[in-house]
């Protein structure tokens, strides 16, 4: 298989960034947003349902993938496209961030990060080079470097110590990826200290990834460190290579994260608060748990493009929320992925026409008008 | 609304009848298989999939649906119909039986049964009025009597008590039925006392229903007592009114009821056991909890029109399976509806064609040969 991976800047609108990702299986569209398919499923969708939403591209987790059913064995199966009928892209983890959320066990030495299995209890290891292996046993078509993800706040000692495993951790695993299809980017850590996380860039970047991902965010860090984190980094990151922030987040943390330069997004809300009856929308989040919809005739918006949107009343929709019903897990989890892509197609049609600030207030704009009450 | 129920009777082989029955909600082709959609979804499908899994007509329960969200606030919302997004055809129950099987306490009198809601434990009571007003006001094409339907085995003066009482019961539902668009089915009740179960059915013909339904089966009677009751009622069933044997059965069930002259059935066994991971199939059932599936590649039937059944290997099944994930239920209860509705079309054209006990025989023999093992 050709190294297929290309990124290809198309237009810059101030430091939002409008590109395009190629892969082996198909092209990214950027600033775009992963949905994230933990076990080899997005939660509650059918493959075509996801891509109807929009999704170019969705997220694996390797901590999940390499426990159940086990990296070799999906390989034997034809590699994770093919075992999830998903034939589009998919980036993978390296299983850093879930070690450090779900084992309740680990033990971080130089060699490898040993924990124990959320299912069984079992003893894992997990080195930088095994990451790459599971990656490309999956057939990833971006995978990512092993790192070390702590919480925060932490003191600097500690954001510095876990920094430079990581960096070290990067140079192994950029040589297991040498001479493999794909792309593998590389992971910037240093916690809310902009000097570290500058440092970890600056040499990540000596390495040479085909991507840099700003890993360690949305990990218990107060708001405004997000933005002060990527505002540290922006201006040093490559400008012909993908800016991925991980694990992020809200629409208006999207939103924040394009005017900043970000290219790529993956996060479990709209999915996870789909399942927990939150809708996003337009006009802001709508809680269907509330009883207010309960006779409510209306749809959720009947402008959007997504059926689950126009087609099912408030009424209908509180009602399968306080049912328990799948069906009002699925009907929702559509409503927020088709929204988290219908925000990312506005933005990057913005930035190409250059008004991507304009289309930025304007949809805070509705955002802040909130949900309209019914007649 | 014109009263536009009609059932056309197009062909017969031995007792097997192939029909058509007309709704304002379109043509139900029978045999027909309904999907059980209790609480105004039938589990974990979007309509449009229950519609391509070749359905013509769902049943919705009125048990589940006065409780919760109301039948007042369904009718304030449209209808059934509108609420669920489900343009075709809906069968709907009485409650007597939901009455019986979920509600911990309950009173049987001549006036009314008083059940507690397995909801909120709030005394609920239902009429054989009420049950008509309630799916008038959901909107039914095909509504049903009130019953009391009894468990089995019970002591023949109690099967008769019960037997008295539904005919009372059908015959007021009958007058509260009048001048309301639709159907409304007669249920023939009597347990497993042929002579009881012979009666009933002629007293539901003289107040002359547009279709007669066998209740009181799937209850906990011995296997060879549906078929007893069938034979023993079938010569007696109006020509020209559907049959319907409610919440059966199996597909040896349903080939064998349509061997003897039954046009509809509803049952939850392809939804419910979907859940529970498992497949009906063309040879047979197949468990996909079972760990010799979980490196088998194959699909579970590759000449499928499901695309659940095709586009997946049964490896991946049984990983969503063993890993809890929605997806699993959603396509193996979009594999067995289809399976369900490509039995009820093979059944229809082999009727038309005048050789079902052949296509029965080759069903059954398919059945018979089993899963074929991975080679």
């Amino acid at each position: 298989m050709p190294d297929a991976f290309q990124f290809r800047l198309l237009a810059t609108d101030g430091a939002a960034r409008r590109g395009e990702i190629t892969t082996c299986h198909g092209v990214v569209e950027t600033p775009a947003f992963m949905p994230v398919g933990t076990q080899a499923t997005v939660k509650g969708m059918l493959p075509e349902a996801v891509r109807g939403s929009g999704a170019d591209i969705v997220l694996g987790n390797t901590y999940h993938l390499m426990l159940r059913p086990g990296a070799e064995r999906i390989a034997a199966l034809g590699g994770l496209h093919k075992f999830m009928n998903w034939p589009h892209a998919i980036l993978t983890d390296s299983g850093g961030f879930q070690v450090m959320s779900l084992s309740g066990l680990r033990k971080v030495e130089e060699r490898a990060v040993t924990f124990r299995s959320h299912l069984d209890g079992a003893m894992v290891e997990l080195t930088p080079e095994r990451a790459i292996e599971i990656q490309a046993l999956l057939g990833s078509d971006i995978a990512m470097q092993l790192d070390e993800c702590i919480a925060l706040p932490a003191p600097r000692a500690e954001l510095e110590r876990a920094m430079r495993l990581s960096l070290r951790w990067a140079e192994r695993s950029k040589r297991a990826f040498e001479g493999r299809p794909g792309a593998l980017f590389g992971i910037i850590q240093g916690g809310d200290d902009p000097e570290l996380r500058l440092a970890s860039l600056c040499a990540l970047i000596d390495m040479d990834f085909h991507g840099y991902a700003i890993g360690g965010l949305a990990v218990g860090e107060a708001p405004q460190v997000m933005r002060q984190t990527i505002e540290a980094l922006a201006p040093a990151l490559p400008v012909d290579r993908p800016h991925y922030l991980m694990g992020v987040g809200t629409p208006a943390d999207l939103l924040d994260a394009v005017a900043l330069g970000i290219d790529m997004f993956d996060c479990v809300l709209p999915t996870r608060n789909g399942r927990h009856g939150l809708a996003f929308t337009r006009r802001g989040p709508i809680s269907l748990k509330n009883a207010r919809h309960a006779e409510d005739p209306r749809p959720l918006d009947e402008a959007s493009p997504c059926p689950a949107a126009k087609d099912y009343s408030r009424a209908y929709l509180h009602h399968l929320v306080k049912a328990g019903e799948m069906l009002g897990s699925i009907l929702l989890t559509m409503v927020n992925l088709s929204y988290y892509q219908e925000l990312m197609a506005g933005a990057r049609a913005a930035i190409t026409a250059g008004r991507f600030e304009e289309f930025r207030h304007q949809t805070q704009a509705m955002w802040a008008q909130g949900d309209l009450p019914p007649r």
